[in-house]
């Protein structure tokens, strides 16, 4: 069993964009996976899939991991679900496809194991019909690209048994998605409810001439979708009422609604001559980006989009990235607890990627998020050390009080990034670390950082010993560390030369 | 004449949320305003809006805006017009009212000036009728908050001639926002129009009770929400075509539109029930925060997001983050275009405020924001000496090759922030610097950050002398600084002690 998650096996039974990015999430959260998906390009799909997944995880979030899960692809549906914990289906969006494919799983798979099905439309009491097991039936219905977005719309049909519910959201936030209840099934549920209802009226804005549909998305993405990553719909308009509140801004709004505004009371007629309008502006708006150029730049924005999240609300984290704040304080949990390597030799403590965020003008990782990876290495020693959440919020912490850094060559965007530690000294007040910075493959050093660190009683605000246990521990490491040669850079001042030999 | 802006006058009739907006867009882009609205609060809530303005300003941009425009309330309308290049309409949205308010403004103000209304859904062909000076009425049509979201949908009438709509879309985009010209005229628009339609179907999903207002508003940010602050609808679905684009997207989702999902044939009664079921749904959904608080909240994850975009597409920007940059860069170049001050002390290149985004979980900044801001004043010391866009691009730069960093106190969200810098020596390829950082409005020294930058020749990828108009800036700017203290601190190791006589 996956320490993360509650589950240790799933079966995903296609392997296309969606199923795909199924694969990647359970493989990334350290779960076996099984795939079934008879298609001839199933394979070279879910490849590249799994890399997008992979690389734009590797941007999103320097916590450490668990192990990668292992991907099989198998020859039949059967062996594919025998062993399942959790089976995802995503076929084609036809029912009788549907229903043949989960008749199909619930003879193969375990009684127990749950059925989620990523059907966008199809109500789950109409796919239960036939099944021996249709209480372990629901709909799990995911956003592209699904190993970013979080969202996950959680569906019971008429025979979906409360348990199943219950255990579906568990493993998705688990595995650091966001499995949301809707209450009562409906086509489409809420998430396409909403995207129909205004993708019917942006095409009768395109077919009518009233604007092209590169204005059209400007203006989306320059007004309420930035207002929309971060609330939705209700707790925006709750802000627009004022102090009044949400009932003050529906007696405004309310009567808006029998305004001859919207032409939904009829829908658009796709025929030929509107595909062919819609295609050629859309190929003007691309301005020459392929789409894969597209996909890339919408992944890295996402990332940003969801890192700026997660210093809201004062650094507590909002939505989606509270939720990436809450993963990552599980992952690094779950690190903690994993048996220590040795100590003698310096320590890796962080391992990361550089992230589109980090890049200056030139393409390179710039200058201060090399204090940032730093940073971010020190916090890891801390932990090691047993200064965690609890000891901070008790009211002690390490802060540093100087810093030198020695820049040595460039890191380019996703290239990987390794910084190992060495315990320079210690005493009851004071850690004296010293950091070196590897980038690619190659492992090339690229810089090194010499840090003073203090601890601190942060109420009185002064300088104060560390607790006994941490004072175990630092020395444990710092004892260990004295057999090592010390860094020639260390204890040199700006414009000092490094002697060759070092 | 503001040099930032074509326009240096503007009136506001109408100072509620949206006016009040619009008067902070205008006075942050050092554009002059006077204001009419005759309501007894409209002092105050101008001044409201004006403090979020400024405060939200400050933590998106650290770039030299312009001395900010002055403010005036007038007894009349005719006051507040006479002089106007800009007469910018926003009061209640009733025909008859905007009508005669209007009117007023079309004989007050010179035949010329710009006039804009911030209706959101009236026809401007209906706003034209019996205005001796049709042409110059235009929508301008802003999205809350108005100072945040850089949105404008503008939308001429029958009468409106050509040059009013250009020359409105060059004040907009000199100011930082989005102009965007809405093709054809209709009730509500475009972005209305899409909001409307998702609206109905909102309160239809509620109202039935498929879920709650927290429910449907998760999905939205966790999903949908998160794509629509960087790419609209049709970018979106460009992507989920594939290789095979747009008409393949249109062709696989076509038919979906003939399924039964929406339900917006026919509109909700917003009635007594309906209002409380929301208003009590909103309430738990807001779990005790207060509406300036999710504001405040709102306003610094819009600035996270807008910043996050700023880094997107490996540095060049994308959507409100490219125009964010843009704009910063017409800022820079306006600041490097005044009058240099004194070199002969510390050379103060940098004001900001502490970012949301900078701060960690003990609220305070973070460990490597301190060398972004360093960094951030080397930039603009480079950019003084002559190192700017076009010398980079020409193949040469300055990196830091070292950096060493003295932490003496903590900064908190929204300080201000000054750095000072003194450039302690200089030759053909050295450039060494001393910069200090102060916070708060008592200037408390926080932190220090001595820097070895190295000219380099980026093509050749080695140290190389710079040109010779830098050398002659920097060099008179290091003999003036020659006669000035060297700091104590200057040249010391980690662990070393600086002198108490420093």
């Amino acid at each position: 069993m996956s320490a993360l998650s509650p589950i240790s096996r799933a079966a995903c039974i296609g392997g296309g964009v969606i199923g795909g990015g199924w694969i990647a999430r359970f493989l990334l959260a350290g779960i076996d996976v099984k795939v079934f998906d008879p298609h001839p390009d199933a394979q070279r799909i879910v490849a590249e899939v799994l890399a997008n997944a992979e690389r734009a995880y590797g941007l999103l979030t320097g916590a450490p991991l668990p192990p990668r899960g292992t991907l099989t692809f198998c020859a039949s549906l059967s062996e594919a679900v025998a062993d399942a914990q959790w089976v995802q289906e995503s076929v084609p969006e036809r029912l009788d496809l549907k229903r043949r494919v989960l008749a199909e799983i619930d003879v193969g798979a375990p009684p127990e194991a749950l059925l989620g099905s990523s059907t966008s439309g199809l109500k789950p009491t109409d796919l239960q019909e036939g099944l021996a097991h249709p209480g372990r039936l629901f709909v799990a219905h995911p956003y592209n690209p699904v190993y970013l977005l979080p969202l996950v719309e959680i569906v019971g049909g008429a025979q979906t048994v409360p348990a199943t519910i219950a255990q579906a959201k568990a493993v998705l936030d688990a595995i650091g998605m966001k499995g949301v209840v809707i209450a009562r099934e409906i086509e489409a549920f809420v998430g396409d409810r909403l995207l129909e209802a205004l993708w019917r009226e942006a095409l009768w804005l395109i077919k009518d001439d009233i604007c092209d549909v590169e204005t059209l998305d400007d203006v989306i993405r320059y007004s309420f979708g930035l207002r929309w990553a971060q609330m939705g719909l209700f707790q925006t308009y709750r802000i627009a009422g004022g102090e009044a509140g949400m009932r003050h801004f529906l007696a405004q709004f309310g009567p808006c609604l029998q305004w001859p505004w919207t032409k939904l009371t009829d829908v658009v007629d796709l025929d030929d001559a509107l595909v062919e309008k819609i295609g050629a502006q859309s190929d003007a708006q691309a301005g020459g980006l392929k789409i894969r150029e597209l996909e890339r730049i919408r992944d890295e924005n996402l990332v940003g989009i969801v890192q700026a999240l997660k210093a809201g609300r004062g650094g507590e984290g909002w939505g989606a990235g509270k939720l990436l704040k809450d993963f990552e304080q599980k992952l690094m949990a779950q690190a903690g607890g994993a048996a220590a390597p040795g100590i003698a030799s310096p320590l890796v403590l962080l391992e990361t990627r550089v992230s589109p965020a980090w890049i200056d003008y030139n393409g390179h990782m710039t200058e201060h998020r090399y204090l940032q990876v730093f940073g971010d290495a020190s916090d890891a020693l801390l932990r090691r050390i047993g200064v965690d959440l609890a000891y901070v919020e008790a009211g002690h912490s390490y802060y540093t009080v100087e810093t030198h850094l020695r820049h040595l060559d460039e890191a380019k965007l996703g290239e990987a990034l390794v910084v190992t530690t060495q315990v320079l000294a210690s005493d009851e007040k004071r850690l004296h670390l010293f950091h070196r910075l590897f980038a690619g493959s190659e492992r090339r050093e690229i810089a090194t950082g010499e840090h003073m660190l203090l601890h601190v009683d942060a109420k009185a605000g002064r300088a104060a010993p560390a607790a006994a246990h941490v004072l175990a521990k630092v020395n444990a490491i710092a004892d260990a560390h004295a057999a090592m040669a010390r860094p020639d850079a260390a204890g040199r001042a700006i414009g000092q030369k490094v002697s060759a030999a070092a």
